[in-house]
């Protein structure tokens, strides 16, 4: 009963919006390989919900749980982070094939470029580039102006932090990839259940990692009535992180 | 009677605008391009109007109608789009040679070199590039004044995403060259009845498709009249995507 | 007895403004060059009358009457276009030599550069650059604000378009030059009757195109006396382009 | 009995923040090594306390002592400054290993990045680049208005500033990396130290320097009861520097 | 008496400003220097008066009178113009020897640098170059906010434009020395006229450039008395261009 | 007694700003560095006082003498100016050693890189840039907007002029290198007159550059008793120049 948690954490449902079969498929899809891969690789914060009810502009949502409150992330972590947000369209494209693949992962892939390229300029967790901030942020407010510092890196320079970060996305994303070709059966399952249930819970998704068919979900009766009373706020200690979004609409 | 409906859709029509003989000849072989082509590509919405009539800016429109609503755009769909834009001009150029062509296809080649550089830069569409944010939107409004965010991309790459937006242009330039030389047949018969009829609805549309001369339209009676009531708002349900535009003006 | 018209087009008559007879010869010949090439190329609207009477900033003036509105421009049509702006500046260089070629072609050259530039980044009309759009116009207005939208062209891609405008420049000037010098009587016949009259009309360019000394105007006899009623509006069906301008003052 | 000025200088413990013992461990690691680096490079302000109590967005300091007002820094002066800025890191990486290294340095990077091309760019430190300013502020306020004040370096030029400035720091982090590992021993010590104390002073410092366990602070006794009086103000002549920043919190 | 004439153009004289022997010696063979070179070279508006009384920031004065006004101008001319702005810092050169060259040439420089840049890039005036445009204005004013165009030329391009130019001014520079070179004995009456008599007038630059002594001026007698009246006004037709400016104050 | 005149040029003394004897040693040699090469470089200002008290945010000050105003610059007085301004940081390096050497030279470093740059970019001073003015000021303020007013020089271009104002630095560097090696004996008799002094005038200065040790100064009694009026406003001819500053504060 945590949907007056997550309304406030990921917008209302939009239930109205009416999806056609083949998207509801390829959303499923979506959200199982960030699921899958977030469940799979080192340091990556649980999963503990997923779903293809679309909130906001996203058509689905996977849903993490910090266990507890971070201040600096490891490299490692972060790595993990990469692989997850890949997870998606790497579901599309090992399930329906490379022509098939969607726009849908626009967001996942421009989050994943920020966190590989803010470790090569501003984190120094690129050996090649060694431990220097790359400015790259040349806009700053001074008395409600933006007064441009430009610090002019060279175009060698700018070119190697491109390398570097093409390298750091290609690495996560072909291991991410190597993760759910290796996980096939789960990623089936999970899909299957999304597209019967719309939401699975913690239950379902430890079912569905072990390798069984999941048990439907508990509020499974009335997922459809829609007029049960929102009034549960028992004080889960739980925080969702930033939800990682599903295929959004037409870009 | 859908002329209350298109008049909301694509600014009214302007009859009082006098086209050459020879200009409307052209924009019967340019409309007739953008849709024989968008109807032989794959994943493409159907046609379901194409007129010569001008409105707006434009000189003539063809008409496309989504089966459903989308959330997210396939690889593939993307590539017919971009074959469709490209038929107008295509057709100028087998119909009346490489110097006849006009610059009424600006915009068209504008939208289609948007949708190359977006599966680039933003979508992670292309294989060479790799599923990476190349961000070009450098503008970002905060408390009411641009903030400039400017990463700094090589040379090398942008050098790298000018070829790769190239190359997705020409391969769909020419897949769509291919197809109408193929169907030469049912482009000249949509652009003579085009040149009759001055709009052509589904039904004929159906007919030049399957190689045969169109029936006049339903309305071909009053269509010189102008005088019918514009009262028809029988709840359609279809939904027009964008209309493709026709030659514009003089730019 | 077109002067009203011809006011509100080109602005007031400068009468007062006394040209140097040196002056008023190569204003002759560079407005000769425009219109000479311009009534020998292909798909150029009409030229319907030239003047050396300084309007505006212009010290002389070419006018050309489109036979009906246009709203997509063809390549050759750009071209002739192109040819006719260099028509001045030729003049000048042919018949007076390299080194007294003038500032006043500034204007033209601008023209013909802008033409140029837009049939290869937004027209599509370069087989070498292809079916793109090079975005160029990086400013846009989003609130009353401007708002970058920079796509970042390779210097490779800048390149290959500067050649390109160059090319198609080159082209252009070079084969207008042979027009004139192919014609370098019809040339002299006209710059004769600009000094001479000051104003030619239709009749009299016909003549010189026919290779004859033109009859004086019909007006000839008031020429110099400016107090004729400026009553005339009688509806001419005429519609003048925007005329090529003549040497403007220094730049 | 520093606290009421620690207080104004730092921002107030954050108490409430409740890190998990690894986050401890490794903020206890970094802030040591900030520390023991700082106290034997030549040079180098004395530290005079080291937390890992949270203060404002920092998880830890190290706080360093300037002996007296300093207006110009020598060469070897900067040089300390910046090997101390990497110990953080370099800790994080010598005890825990590369792939645990933390975004936590974010900071420490950027201000050693901007000494180190201050001593090239403006400061005339380095060999290569010689004794002139390489004028990278190009913002100037005028009139309330920035005028920008472009000085166009060739790209070689910031090719040959970005080489120095990554030489300059790869030599300071090598040094200090040299130095951490000669003295495993006391970086050891002092995280101990501080996982158990959370705060220590002078006197421990010393006695971890001479390779001693060090004594329970002065007030170690209260250190969990938060509630002695923040009265004491006892005028100290001490001075802190801009105390060094442990790991912050998620960039 | 063309005093009053000379002070709405010039400035008010500053005869305050004391300049050393020295300086006045230097001024005299700069203005000299303009003089004789913009009367011998082709096409140059005759020199009408010369001065070292300081006006408003130039130390001394220069005044071309232009025989009738012009719209256009000729390559010739330009080139001309250039030549005799190059003549104050030659006759620097050739008298006092390259060490003693001075910044008075600043504004010289700037406007030979200007007319040699918009020859190439806006008057089509370079074969290399050719009659093309090269858009160096991107800014403009729109709605009363600057909107920029930025036509992205190629830094190749921008090479052969900054290597046309300063082919340009070499050979315009060079061919001026050469005039020098040739007329020392004009050059060095001139500047001992303008150190004798501060003003030389037509009559005495006659005089010097027929090789001989000027003669002293009409007004010689009542040079420093400085009470005379300044009320003649009588209706030169006299229309000098802008003056060359002297040598300037310190930049 | 040209305390008052002093304090309005140069700002306040700030005597209770303590220095280090260290700082005050590296002030005194710094100071002397700039004195004695003045003094021995053609065409330079003559020194009249040098003094290590701080005033405003300089450690130390010398003062020059300028004989006359001057309006316009010699290329041999521009250099003389860049050597003495290097004298300072010479000194620091033959001094104390190269690691020693400090941030105090910041400003001089930007004086003398902004005068090598004029020279080469805006003064037509440098034989390779030739007479050009190369624009470097893009901001122009339109109606209290800045029109930018970009003359896009070619990076080739950009690397000649960093390379030779690298060049002119260079030459002008170790040549006031030279002269301070053999003239260490003037500057440690003038080091040592500052620290045992504090300020030293043109008496002192002329025994130290003729290798005596200096007298004390005339008002050397009350030099620490702070409390004499400040009245002397004795019209002083004397009109310094823009003084050299010391070593300033931190940066």
């Amino acid at each position: 009963f945590d949907r007056a948690k997550d309304k406030i954490m990921m917008g209302a449902e939009r239930r109205s919006l009416v999806m056609s079969e083949e998207e509801r498929k390829l959303t499923a899809y979506h959200e199982s390989g960030h699921a899958v891969v977030g469940l799979l690789v080192p340091e990556h914060d649980p999963v503990y919900k997923v779903t293809i009810i679309p909130r906001g502009r996203a058509l689905g949502v996977t849903m993490f749980l910090p266990e507890e409150d971070r201040y600096s992330l490891s490299k490692q972590r972060l790595m993990s982070q990469m692989k997850s947000l890949f997870g998606g369209r790497i579901a599309e494209e090992v399930v329906f094939g490379p022509a098939c693949v969607t726009t849908g992962a626009a967001n996942d892939i421009e989050r994943a470029t920020e966190i590989a390229r803010n470790m090569v300029t501003k984190w120094g967790l690129s050996d090649r580039l060694g431990p220097l901030t790359y400015s790259e942020d040349d806009g700053e407010i001074f008395l409600g102006r933006s007064v441009t510092r430009h610090k002019q890196l060279s175009d060698m320079t700018a070119h190697v932090i491109d390398e570097e970060v093409r390298q750091l996305v290609d690495n996560c994303y072909s291991e991410a990839k190597k993760i759910l070709e290796k996980n096939m059966k789960k990623l089936h399952l999970m899909a299957d259940a999304l597209i019967k249930y719309e939401t699975i819970d913690e239950a379902q998704i430890k079912d569905i990692m072990e390798g069984r068919d999941p048990q439907p979900p508990e509020d499974w009766e009335d997922s459809d009535s829609g007029g049960e009373p929102e009034s549960a706020e028992e004080g889960s200690e739980k925080k969702a992180t930033t939800p990682l979004g599903g295929p959004a609409g037409q870009h």
